[in-house]
């Protein structure tokens, strides 16, 4: 059969290549801006995307599932796909801000290993799912279910918040947002994100310490070539 | 005089058929999305709303105000007709972001008994609300400050965020949004809740330990009849 | 040379008129919603300016920024205009929800003694920003990084979140939204703001002790004036 | 059997009480803002709806739908119900800019007898709908399609955009929105609105003529009173 | 008495300083687009403001109207301010949809001479504005009607869709949005959007013969100075 | 070099594979809901993308763009890569309604054969386009001018309003919204679409002589399985 195209319902693709897992766990030390960064500025979701309690994070391979709006029958199908260290990531064929997602899938999810779920829809059962620490980024909550009525896909390339998705990317996810990073590339941005922070180490020091960035980038020379004017 | 229409302007209904009290008490045990469900899926609040501090929950039942954009006069005529047990639903006749409940007036309403404040406008002084303890949802928080100029009316049906609340119906607010039970179906809709929520402990257990929602539901041949393929 | 045009780009001001550091910090001691009161109802910022963290505050005089979209140069040109005592506000010159200041800037803003930053755009880092306690109120959080490449301006008048911010003014945050002061009535409104809250001081307890606002306020005959109805 | 819920799914009513043709006839003289003022202010569907094409308007008798976010199913069982003289009304049970009306639907309801269509959710087919000159208000434009899998309701009461409709209430919607009447007033709005327009055109010329409204209204003396000052 | 502040309350101006005709008149035959590249690139308002009907276009001598959310009691005080060449800009001092604005005003309006209406705000009676060819640019367009109850102000300074606007400044609106130009530089703006547009003609033709704005702006160089890299 | 990144800046890519010429043309015929049903429903853009004018539409083959927030630079170097037939498609890397194209752009773009713009942004001179007949789909109309300093892309896979556009797939935009086929599907999509017009002129006779889609399409069963109720 034919690779299956973005967004294409009825398809659940059972063996896929997650990212290799250390590479996927270096990229867990690193925020979301860091890494957004380190792969040329590419990858970010859209930032209404955000997580229902402050102060989580969760970095994990991605399988994907597309729902249709207002049905999340497909959630129980990509239960069954999931494998220790992945993340959950749904995309919905429309705008819905229904709660596709609560506390008994994230039962379920963590049972099988999911270290959290990025959806661009809704959630509820916020409360528990805080209690539960399960990690979920979207772009509402709300109490409204969904039924179990139509296909959908798992483990197809999605577009979500904006972003394409492809089974076994690392998704990492933080306070900032939610990027993606492509499964093939995840060692080398891995490693351009290591050399980007100890970069930036020793420069918050001089700003701590006063140095202002104007003289320790050396923004001076192109400020005044730009045509900046200083008057008083 | 006739009743007054959804939104009439210039009236305040003293006597209003409050739910029962014991059935009240019960709804207030479950989450919003529980009793969204066990109505039959209906009854919601839109999402945008909001509670202003995470964690909290209120049920009561509702004395309505309907206010004027920019105008909060109704909010004082309000307080007279709280009991304990009341819980506050605001609509406003336009959108409108202004802040027409602060700190002053949750004194006041929570001298009077009331359990907190629905609200499809915004509020302030969230920091004292906090303190205090009196849950407010709302679409926004503002600064803005209100007059007291214009008539609305109190304890007449309204459409709140998108839902019609009539005085004495049960209003149940938490962390996933806001749900409201007419009063006439009160008891009836807490023991279908109770119902679903007994079902619910046992298959969570069941998840936990890592049956899948695909065999615990038995949809392996619903989602093969309808055409789902599964690829490698 | 002429004063600047609000947001005209490519100028830096060095000397500005700072508001009286006493009122300045007389004013830090009132609600965003105190203050727009006591100034007549007037210098708000839109309500979806929003704290990255709940709970906080912050009272200073205006460092202005104007950005560009996705450009983030000027809040290096702005550092160099900190004093301590004062308050960044940046406006973008058209709608944008990059991250234009994370952990870096804010390292440097508070090494020269900024108390906040207030921002019409995104900002990133939040979970730094919570830990170093440096407050900013922002339309948006993201990961988006941004380039130094195209000239704004600092301490120019500016329009922020729909109010107008110059230079040296007091600007006040807090977890209901931002108030803006000309520095010419800092003084004025911090008095009228003193007097507003013993006032309320007094109205409050009433309140708690089951007064209604309708008798403390008086507003029974101005509402049967206005045709209110009572009916049961 | 008991009278269905607002927006209770599974449920065709086929005998509705609809408005009477005359007054339903009247009032689609009027415009939408006439007939909002007439009504003592209530009725208006949120300002989101917005028609098709410009220079349009409808009224009929209000045979509602409840759909399910991208489902429309239930059209085509309100086509059956339809008689001349009606306009269907359809709520969707949660935020959904889906689709769900295109040509031939659209060819469908008219040959039933509709005179148009106001959905709080999303139509295609717009340049046929044009060519029909099937009026529709809407709060989206989409082409994506849906299915016909989930039960709604027919001829129940329920909330569209903000405003609750009864099956045979009167809608009147033009270009500046929608405006709904209950059945059982719809005589009474309608001989307001013929009062209220027959003011206006005396007024009208008054105005024409450069007459003031502050001297027409005679509103110089409460602007003094409220305090408006005028300053050279 | 001390100038006003912006958007401050129950003020009203009669003797404003009105940008010079001549220079209005000839600001009014560039587009809004023109004239904000002319100024610097500052001055526009947000582009939610839409004009009511295509095609349209208007400049004039702002009377400015602060609106109270709800009431247009202020519209009736601009009436008697207006002069003909003159445009009204109406802010609201929160975010209402509200129909400020119809018919009957517009009458008024043109009776004394005003050439359009810029507001924060909705308006009504489109179709009727429409015939009368009264251009309006609004943020919403809603059937609801204002109350005539609470003080704003006209002719002092406002902020209207994120723009300052000065009563006597030239307000410049067309299908691309509007434009605020000061009164103190209408003429040299008008100087510099004459002379942009004589430029913008040869370089037209140019294009419309093939040759590329890469080669006519002299961009390869600096684009490959920048690292622009072409791939086969 | 290898295949660039989705969204990755700084590469031009000369040579692309467009969709076959005939295929593309077909497809022209259809209507954007048509194709994307043909398609199996995908491949739409969100619906917040909607013409400059009505009654328009496009079909050519896409020519990318990935442009900055506020920078239209990378339109210049697009215009070299236009072939007749082509239809350009603009992605920003964040959310911006800045005006990135107006009349001397689109002069340029038609010179060299393009059939349209499909923007995820804003675009100005609204008036010309029109005039000049040269259909855009955006998601915003907006005055305000764009710079050129940095850096993006033309050529390379980009995300668009929510679809993913791959140079040379077939973008087909009417009044209902915009669908993207990709290259290699483009005739089997095409011979689809005529399919189903075809049928779908069958059945709207049908439905215009008041045949029922009930009937039509045999849907009373499945109906009646699901369990809707009738009652009177």
């Amino acid at each position: 059969m034919q690779a299956p195209l973005i967004n294409q319902l009825g398809v659940v693709r059972r063996t896929i290549d997650r990212a290799n897992a250390t590479a996927r766990d270096q990229l867990g030390q690193f925020g979301s801006a860091t890494i957004h960064e380190a792969m040329g500025r590419v990858g970010l979701m859209k930032p209404f995307m955000r997580p229902i309690y402050p102060g989580t994070r969760a970095c994990g391979t991605a399988v994907t599932v597309l729902l249709q709006p207002g049905d999340n029958w497909m959630m129980h199908v990509a239960a069954e796909q999931i494998q220790p260290g992945d993340i959950v990531v749904a995309a919905v064929t429309a705008e819905c801000t229904d709660g596709f997602f609560g506390d008994m899938l994230a039962t379920s999810f963590k049972a099988r290993g999911a270290r959290g779920l990025v959806i661009d829809g809704g959630v509820r059962d916020v409360k528990d799912l805080t209690s539960m620490d399960f990690p979920v980024w979207s772009k509402a909550i709300s109490s409204k279910g969904t039924i179990k009525a139509t296909l959908g896909s798992v483990n197809i390339p999605v577009i979500c918040a904006g972003a394409l998705v492809n089974p076994g990317d690392v998704v990492i996810a933080d306070d900032d947002g939610v990027v993606v990073v492509p499964a093939a590339i995840a060692q080398q941005v891995a490693d351009a994100a290591r050399k980007r922070e100890d970069l930036e180490t020793e420069k918050r020091e001089k700003l701590a310490a006063g140095v202002l960035g104007l003289d320790m980038y050396q923004m001076r020379e192109p400020l005044a070539k730009a045509g900046l004017k200083y008057i008083d």
